[in-house]
């Protein structure tokens, strides 16, 4: 298989996995399993994926929508108490056991066959280049790595306040919320769903997990060696369903809180549903600066390298991808456009520098770009067309990495350019010093904030654009890239804060 | 005016006041107004405020209706940028000009003249003991008091970690979340909003705030004293107006936070309307667990006062307020519940101990008790009776403080015992040491967890419960009371998280 | 009296002042007392202070040297026990009560005839301009808002990790060290001993205090402020001595920590002779560098004045006086030395912006300067003389403000010129881009690493600079000054770790 | 060999140690080297260390003397610059790799052959039970675990407050201190100076280390174990030699910082001889106090044991080994005493429950216990004689463990009860309740507070011990041991604050 050449076949696989990566296809399908009360169990009907890079069969996955069956999940959650499976004050000792399991986890995943093996899983389900699923998993071995030993109680440490008299005093603790739901998207199958049901599990919560039935072989993999590294096999709950499945859980269960990363639609409806008892992950659309100043070319050569791949690496469907590029006409005398084209051009199907596009068709993005070419000035910088030659399944898009300008003053008019196209798509625009307010009177009537970057080693202009936006995160310098990682909303979301005061006397 | 016998005329009032509480009646009703864009302002259609003790109308507050007047607070919201008025790297200066303003609130508040003024003021709008004012006064005064200075930026403190090269940081930052709103009750008309405003002023929010008509003329008030401390007087704007119009201005005003103090009911709607964009500050049904250890005398007589404060001080409405007592029956036998009776007979409508119910009348109140009574083996302890001889309107409840005692296992069963009454009510049960898992299956299943007092000094009684309960406040030790004050739920909710990162080489 | 006419005289002097700063003189001498267990008592031996500006005896104070009476400081500091006055579990009520002090001494140093009030009387015994005076008294007072209220007991939060089995839980705590000396210097008679005191009173300690007597009837004055703002009587004493006397209490006191602030060879006295029970705020020889980028012209006269400001202020008599200055060549061709030579011309005894020198005579000055100028191709910039026509007394140095060059690399083999000279003075050197690693092997040669700046907006030269040195207090940024406001050393060192561990089953 | 029963022959050794710790004798001794630049190299001069339990000769290590040799070791130190190895600014990608590498280093320890290697080691050259020299392993590896991934960055993670203007912040950083030296104590051969060491390498430090030469055998093999890990070789350097020769390094090297363990009299004498730039983890005369609530017989058959293992584990040499027991008469009349004189007769060599004392021989303790034994009513409680029919060298001692009673007035009035003896010995009082204050007082008039244990559940008394005394650690709760464990002390000593500012306009 010519396209995930970096990585030879396996030589070993260790035995807590259960396929070979290499291996599944339509006539060796891997068939996966829901996990409930510490046991894998079957379902009554099951699902077929199909691979994204030749539309053939070749994966198996439970498709429960029985509500006898869905109840023992919730029964399940609901036999977690609200005070959850350990907390400062109830089984302090689970703290540790959480550090030796992270430490164990960890040092598996440092071992080659492990890494290479989630890698090239996770390619077969989402294809992507092997640096980006590679990174994928590393940063998943960091995480693990960050939660050993002590590290567990460190993160729940609590404090104390004197009191108004002798005896008393008063107590901040970070307590679980008993039972918890995560629910994750495709495109991280494996970091997303592993540090928010670990970060949920450290903390004391018992946790339901459903990902996205599609690529959730590869949590279903690592939920393996996680047991085997001694994860107390009743702690998690996962299960392969739909959203409707999904949703009954979510709304029987009574989880005290759930974290769901996915579309700022969905988000919004199961906001109502449950009650505003959800932390959400969803939707960016990222902005991009390039300032006034423009570096040596090597430096430049960096900022549009790192422009293309924050654009269109994982064929751009990461929260994280930059979405518009407001460029200087500094920038644009240097050549700058001229550079992202030519590195736009290199990507291809074969190394999966490109690749299928999940939650858009073909026919759905022609119409955007269509949409958008209607307005004034506005024009295709560099792609705009249907990738051919090629086997990815209709149902998933499959297009050239584009750039589309569109002047300035048109954005602040159309709405619809800042609309996220979840895939290899930009908007260019450019801009000229006296505009900047203007810029920044684009970048503040988006809807979402997520991330966004300022390329620049000016400390007044970083300061003027820093100061006046508010993105979750932001990254500033003249090596700035798009980025999204946020310990916070990944991990740490899953406590409360519980007060206790004392008076003794 | 016999009631408010603690405080003499005033021989003093401040300048920025704009009346006298002592003064103001049918004949001499006080006039309010709202507060836009750093003015006083009038508005088309104004509400009569009846006097909570003897029906007649005394204040006369804006009953803003008309959209375009509504239209001109969503106008000045808007206006605000969602980087907010100051953030760490905006304006830092105004974090120290609030810190001059809070100290300068503080010392203000502690004047004599200044207090009394405002402890007479809340007792005309929300009758309640003098301590209790004044308990409110001095709260707020605290508050004002903690955040002078270099607190306001001491508060706002961002952090940076090393990072992965030469020339990059990572940087985390406390920011605005540009325009909010602060919704407020009325059992605490000065408390609530100072300290929810002013959080949110200090971290650079700009605050639309809208009161209970009933009660508002106190944070009217409140608001002409900031002004005189030096508060900029466009950072706040101040509605008075009906629910259905300040929903009005929640929608249109796209806040991006709306603190909301009141009723589960009224939250749990706008929770959908505002897509969870909304902190929430509910309802309780708080309890305490008197534990096996009886200690001497002295300390029993103080545990019945503080059971009896803390069910009827400020006539039972604060959402602290203990709505049901676990009597371990070594109390019993101690006479513990004969305390209580005793003490609950003294409080009177003379001074205050008693008073108006503001959100359920006598009707609703009766039928909640007969509900109650029908219960195998319930039973009235004491109270259970509407006053008599008093001139409180009928639109308010007037009654007893009052106890009712229903068997454990009745309770298990019963929802509806478990209900709030937001009133001088409290459910009172008793139990044995070998029921205490019993009493944990009861609180366990309560809607909410917001307060709660275990009133023992055996470390593992004290241990065992409060590892398998989970409240915001849970007060411990032989002198508890059931109890709130979360600073991070009043003040501390106004800011989001924002990362920086930067890659400067 | 020409030299202070920024204070008119006054019209009004707080009752708990003992003296008027414009009516001492040698016709109307103030007379100090030591304070001990809660009362102003008188000593068998005094001592006169003179008038610095004209050598006339103006204040007589305590000047204790009989060992019985030296005695009666050591038995009242071995009173206190080793858990300190209050903490966190002892006496909580106590951090309240210092958050009210410090609420009311704040208020009460924010009024203009007490301000005024100190910064006339800082300004008879450290003859200093009047925004230097005011500065001091306004950090004073910014220092005890910002431990009004809560802060106290905020500042003494400890904290909890979960234990290794139920039951079990560590804590951390802040505890006093008990009994603590703190020794101040001349320059701050104000600002050093109050932070320092007040640091370690709110935190438990009982406190020694001995000021230089030169000056030390300013905090005379001030503890009389602050016993009138409620601070209890027997918390503090203070010492009106010599060394010896203090030497003989520190030894004997038995002091659990001292806070020393003054020369760096005492401090190492000081160390010995106290095994090491001792914080040291010593000397600093602090450096400046303008980097190679030069802003436009109202820049440069900003850093210009700055510069003017950081080595002559307080007639160099600050710890974070500049006291060589590293100038880019680019900033010579601009003009830069000029500007600062102008701007020395322009200060005068007149308006105090030059006064007396406390620690160096005039024959100590003169001979410092000429071992600097026998160093080849060093010369002098401006100043260099003595002042004429004053009546400042001759055992204090009274000279112009001074600059000497000296080339880069003859300061490289030269220790004399990096000594600091504690009045009116700086070495100024050039360099150009190609040598600043050498800037940097001067600096990190130096001994004390107290206070820098660095002039600059380039960041990468801000971080080179930066990551390549290590002083206390590093200011970068074009507006760069050399500045020290270290909190933790000032006012947080009075506390010791504290761990307690629980298992209670 | 019987006494080390509890690890086999070793089947396995990995290849990066160099002995066997069952193999090393007279016959087969190994040869140590001293560590320098990243190699390992011989010495001119070495010296024999001979079997503490037999006197044989089965160690060799260097004991360098020669001025020269030492110089070198001066020289690598003062290479390392004074703004360290790395820093938050300066080669941030250090952080990382030792996240990593205290990951592997973690992951090695956790391997049984690893860990029964360095067992086995500690307990020839420090004979203690498998459980103490297992339990030192073991804490070592939990330090690894803790500062692996993102840990030693999250460590040193620094923070902003906004400034007066705009353009302008204040930070903190945390900085190392550049060339830092370690020494190290005989009784923890792998725990202390590991975690020092690293602590101190995590934070940017450049490390010298000197062990004590009769154990260091134990970090010669444990370096072998990092570097093998990936530690940077010239990181650390690690000398064998003699008291003198490290105080000639330590003066001509010009470390920032010393962390230092051992003796008090050592610590005083290093404190002036480095003017006071050291920190010092020295003695403790470690109290435990019985109080007035007895439990059930179990839990006092547990406080017994707790209470033998205290005094007598690891034969007394633990910086927090129980010197001095207060038992309440309730514990007496409990039969507490004759619990734990059983206890302490059944510890014995073969098992290395008992061994040889390396610090005092048997002459000396004679000496020590018949001085107490002078005490009018002071008595043996048991042991009090020395060890027959063993083979530990004279120059150790060898003693039975050993229980003194003197009376609780006595104690007050004899300081040299209080002395510590560094060995299998305590000194047990009783009291009764209203003797609690006098037992308060001999406490509190101990020269250290190192570590205590409160053994009570009764919540008054142990609020009114632990709020009157001040220790490092105590330990409280009817199961409290005497316990240290700082990490503070151990490990993050080793950074100093540094304070930036930015003007950037």
């Amino acid at each position: 298989m010519q396209k995930f050449r970096n990585i030879a076949a396996f030589s070993t696989i260790p035995s807590y996995f259960t396929l070979d990566p290499n291996q599944i296809s339509a006539r060796n399908p891997h068939k996966a399993q829901n996990f409930l009360r510490g046991k894998w169990i079957d379902s009554h009907k099951y699902q077929t994926i199909i691979d994204p890079l030749n539309g053939e069969p070749f994966i198996t996955v439970p498709d429960v929508q029985d509500k006898q069956e869905l109840q023992k999940f919730i029964d399940s959650a609901k036999e977690c108490p609200i005070s959850g499976l350990h907390n400062p004050l109830k089984n302090p000792q689970r703290y540790q056991l959480y550090g030796e399991v992270c430490h164990k986890i960890a040092a598996e995943l440092k071992k080659k066959e492990v890494h290479d093996f989630l890698v090239r899983l996770i390619q077969r389900v989402v294809p992507k280049h092997f640096a980006q699923a590679s990174g994928e998993v590393v940063v998943t071995e960091r995480f693990f790595q960050n939660f050993s030993g002590d590290q567990p109680r460190f993160l729940t440490r609590s404090f104390n306040v004197a009191g108004d008299r002798p005896g008393q005093q008063s107590s901040g603790y970070r307590w679980p919320f008993g039972s918890c739901a995560v629910v994750a998207p495709f495109n991280f199958p494996l970091e997303i769903p592993s540090l928010q049901i670990f970060g949920a599990l450290i903390t004391g919560n018992k946790v339901f997990f459903k990902g996205d039935s599609r690529v959730n072989v590869v949590m279903e993999q690592m939920l393996r060696l996680a047991l085997h590294c001694g994860l107390p096999a009743t702690d998690v709950d996962m299960l392969f369903g739909n959203g409707e499945a999904t949703e009954f859980i979510l709304k029987q269960g009574n989880f005290r809180n759930t974290q769901f990363t996915g579309s700022s639609k969905v988000a919004e409806h199961l906001t109502k549903v449950l009650n505003g008892k959800i932390r959400i992950e969803d939707a960016g659309f990222d902005w991009k600066i390039l300032g006034p100043d423009v570096p040596d070319v090597d430096t430049q050569n960096y900022v549009a390298w790192q422009s293309d791949q924050d654009a269109y690496g994982s064929t751009g469907q990461k929260c994280s991808a930059q979405s518009i590029l407001f460029v200087h006409e500094n920038w644009v005398k240097a050549g700058f456009l001229d550079k992202i084209k030519q590195l736009a051009s290199t990507r291809k199907l074969q190394d999966l520098s490109n690749g299928p596009i999940i939650t858009w068709n073909n026919t759905q993005i022609k119409q955007h770009i269509d949409n958008i070419l209607k307005i004034p000035q506005s024009k295709v910088l560099f792609g705009g067309q249907e990738l051919k030659n090629h086997t990815i399944p209709s149902i998933y898009g499959a297009f050239e990495p584009t750039a589309l300008y569109v002047p300035l003053d048109q954005i602040q008019k159309n709405k619809a350019v800042t609309t996220e196209l979840f895939g290899p798509f930009q908007i260019v625009t450019t801009y000229s010093s006296d505009q900047i307010n203007q810029v920044l009177d684009v970048i503040n009537n988006l809807e979402n904030h997520l991330t966004a970057g300022i390329v620049s080693n000016d400390v007044n202009f970083l300061r003027h654009v820093q100061s006046n936006t508010t993105n979750g995160v932001t990254y500033s310098g003249i090596r700035a890239r798009t980025n999204w990682c946020s310990p916070k909303s990944l991990v740490w979301t899953m406590w409360r804060s519980k007060r206790s005061r004392y008076r003794h006397s």
